[in-house]
């Protein structure tokens, strides 16, 4: 049994990779970590575990912690691992990062875009950036690992193979997202409050959203090329859910013609074909969260509009699953020799 | 493996019967029945399949049906089976019916308020009420189970233990009981557009709604009693869960003082300590529906009120699992010798 | 035009009170006060208000504010206004509190299910409870308006005419009642966030919700007895509404039968068919809340249940217009010689 | 006081303009017409009206109803007004189309994104786009007004400034918007059930969606160029508001540089300082759809992203007021010479 400790266990996130973990055969979690609400029983934080899970919470001991577990969560606001981080602890733990710290590689960029100095950029080039379905391989090997943020896991998966294949102008790439209020956390502000979310829709940092460079960065890999792009999201009233939409002028061919349908379509097929989580939906059909709920899969989807000469590209996501813990557990799976998708066959659940 | 066929897939209460069975290790689908959607896809009709679920949508043939499979769930509209059923369909398969129609031990209660004539009672004695934690040693046994109803599950197993005990007043019993709207199913009628549901907040079926002979029935049973009570349900402008709130005048003992909190309490645990699908929440907490939501489980709780000699008990479940398909599964399971909570370790998902 | 003052401007309450002001003939409001947001500009707070109010949130000046106002408005904690409230004050300006403070005239309750000690008893007998359909007379010349609560609002005017006509047995009354989120106010609070309150339900308060002596009070008046009844809140996922599900036993008359639907519908009819922000709905529709959103009207109705010798009422209001700032005007107009109705004149919105 | 009719009464656009109309000092509503509820009272359709509308249903007879009314509000599905329309119609009364049959001047276009054959194209070119801001002094003089669609008012506005001032490329113009689900009327389909739109979100439309060919010719108009642009609905979990997020690239100034964010803002302000329904929020505030709603308010902002170079304009209306009624009221009071805002001064409903 690989033994688990999660820092950070009473947020959403951290909420939901109990969740997922307490279906997982191979693993047992022995350290239920939470500042908040130390020494309080887990359940009495999150009562649907209830008679699940008996274990009350600990302080964060990082020193304590990484003599008794295997692999490390830390489901933690920006800036907490990165404050923390020894080589010793990574001698004696794996760690699976939900929070920023360790996904962008230019220290610079991650100081101007989160506003906080880096304290140990020693680690960053060793971190590998948990896509799993892009960084399999990577990942396998890594003791430290930067899960991605929820927006964009899905607007990356969404774009991924017209990028990589050179489809689109990447210059001309507009990602328009929209997610579920749980992306927001669990902290008590007011404009979280149910009537100020519920029946609205408003964007939020426009132009200045912090998964704007890591989108950027990932894209860039894929393209091969710099990528700068407008990134809007925006807040929905549903607990769940991150929806994409994604917009960009297709390149022509050397014979001056746009790409068609079915080669836009071989395109995702190429990089998807294979992966359980991604399913490319048959054509005609847009993906909506609702079938994705609860479950690790991105559905991923577009339209060529012939007459602007664009693509829409669509993707759908669970951000708490496939956005968060899911995707961490895949990465756990992936680091640890397990099947990739142990404790993740989760059905969405409708309605 | 077990082999399992579905008629009425493709109502809530099919999907989600499909969603349990899909994570269930002894059961295989064999049949996906669907009147309406007959040569479809079940992908196309519920998404959440996508890639999970290749087969298409056979159309009622239940003589071919029961040749090929060990057990049958019928998902249907109040009259369907009980205008099918034959004493040979029963040799060959194992009947769960998620409708009404052998709920009722007397017809004409039930005719009196389906308004339908019962085109089989001769299965009515036969038929065992499938409320696994008060009729376990039955269903074990049984070729036709009658799943309980949505609320019917919720109502009983909130007050089940007072009942029984004789702790209240079943005279002064009353039920105010709030749905979500997938409890309304999935046909296109006006009252269920969202538009219509959400922001909003109604009784329906006053002193009318079906639910009620059904509770009356079962609680009967349990107090060895004739129970006649007030049940009113609501409709809430969610997806899915149940909340009843039931009250009653506590019973004066031999020395006229009222049962204290920790006899009630008593009385709960006695009855359900053991059942690991019921869960008995601490003292001052209540039930919400949220905490079950995707799950088997049953939270009950109670207060007194002294000043007015009340039990107030409330019950939660989520109508689609231990209110439908999740109940339905773990009838079937007591039927094939299964353990009782295979494929239905779903922990609640929050948010 | 009459000059008014509200402190407690920046609550949801407060909020509605401008809204339905604004629309006001007689009206023009000089005090927008706010302890929290002081300076700042009151469309900041609530944007819906941009170029229509220009004014900044001043801070609670009492002394100040009575010079400049003809009345003022009270939406505050429990226990703020009780705490400084002169004689002098209310010779200068009337007041309308939406707080509990001169509610309930007997102290000793007041402090027992508040918990806190009443600063000014001596202005208790002289308040007026503002429940405009049943005290008239009396508001038409009080200087201080004990505004009702919203859950009590809807409560007793469900049941007001079967108690004053003697139809149901009072001991035998029980409310069950439903809010949209709204009522919880405006702080931020954990259990108020959107994911915790959305696609959930829960009752919260069971046997000791501050309504309750209200309720208990006021009813005991109608019927000239001493009421203790059972009150159960419940949240429910939407901004507004408030219903009330109200169970009681007929009364037997004089020959041994119970009162029929023609006789229970009378008495409604007696006390509402000139009242016209009461609408007794035709018989077999339930109220619902949606149905009065955003306006003044409480929508009313029963079924008669031969079965259990009971009647259930039913009441819906917007808990933010009858429930509290509607009211507040309502008896403002009152006060001051006005049509009652004045400014009120709120189709309900739908959808 | 002029005299009203109303054929399709009975949607939700139709409700809508009762609602309004009821508070409208100049009007009286002679005609409520909806073919599917002919003889029923209005006020059983919808019972927000209860006790304030008295009049049944008529059926579409338009050669009584002209006869009878001053003005007629076309409520109705696409093609309707088109096979009727006659020119002694518009001799005995005036128009407010708020379908789409008289929107698009180009007739091939109309029949190619609608699908249908246009029945009586001799009034398109007499037809005023009843886009108030813009077309304003032809709506005064007009007998046929084509009310714009939803979707357009709040995407023309939102561009309109920054495209008429050549401020942008509209060939970069990418329009992403969401709805409300009123918006999709009140038909009893599937899609629009509760369960399928809550907790959910999606795209719809995408690349096909009839209001684009409306927003391309009135944007082109304003810019004095032919537009094609992409705009993406989505289906929001709410009743009501849409926003639409725009994007596209500044346009470099004859010195190469870009405009600036006071530059923009003054297009803005040129257009929208003396329009009352237009209200241009302060620099960093998004628009939210919840802070116009039940309002003709349509609230605007943008931000200009100066690392790519693009601005994002965005916009929030109700879709069934500045949509669609309200609008529709808003032109009937040009066309009458009453005051533009006479029945408009709703306040917006929070929360």
């Amino acid at each position: 049994m690989i033994k688990v400790g999660i820092i950070g266990s009473t947020g959403y996130a951290g909420g939901e990779l109990v969740r997922i973990l307490m279906n997982h055969k191979d693993v047992e979690i022995k350290w239920y970590g939470s500042r908040s609400y130390v020494d309080q029983k887990y359940s009495d934080v999150y009562r649907n575990f209830f008679e699940i899970v008996e274990e009350k919470c600990f302080d964060d001991n990082i020193e304590a912690l990484v003599e008794q577990v295997d692999v490390v969560f830390t489901a933690t606001p920006q800036g907490y691992l990165a404050s923390i981080l020894k080589e010793e602890y990574l001698q004696k733990a794996k760690f699976v990062d939900l929070s920023a710290d360790y996904r962008i590689k230019d220290v610079a960029t991650y100081e101007k875009w989160y506003g906080i100095e880096h304290k140990s950029p020693q680690f960053i080039e060793e971190a590998v950036y948990g896509l799993c379905e892009i960084n399999r391989e990577d990942v396998k090997g890594a003791r430290l690992v930067a899960n991605p943020g929820c927006y964009t896991t899905c607007s990356i998966l969404t774009c991924y193979p017209l990028v990589k294949e050179g489809l689109i102008d990447v210059d001309t790439l507009i990602i328009d997202a929209k997610s579920g209020t749980s992306g927001a956390g669990r902290s008590a502000k007011l404009p979280n409050l149910y009537c100020e979310v519920n029946e609205n829709i408003k964007a939020y940092g426009v132009a200045s959203h912090r998964h704007t460079p890591e989108i950027e960065e990932q894209l860039g890999y894929a393209g091969n090329c710099k990528v700068m792009l407008n990134f809007t999201p925006h807040l929905i009233p549903m607990n769940r859910g991150i929806l994409a939409t994604a917009y960009a002028k297709l390149k022509a061919k050397a014979d001056g013609s746009l790409p068609t349908e079915a080669e836009i379509r071989a395109a995702y097929e190429k990089y998807y074909k294979n992966e359980k989580f991604v399913r490319v939906l048959d054509k005609g059909v847009c993906p909506e969260t609702k079938w994705v709920e609860g479950s690790n899969y991105v559905d991923v989807n577009f339209v060529v509009d012939e007459r602007t000469g664009r693509v829409i590209m669509m993707g759908a996501i669970d951000n708490l699953v496939k956005g968060a813990a899911g995707q961490a557990v895949q990465n756990m799976n992936l680091m640890f020799g397990l099947a990739e998708d142990e404790g993740l066959n989760l059905v969405p659940m409708f309605p």
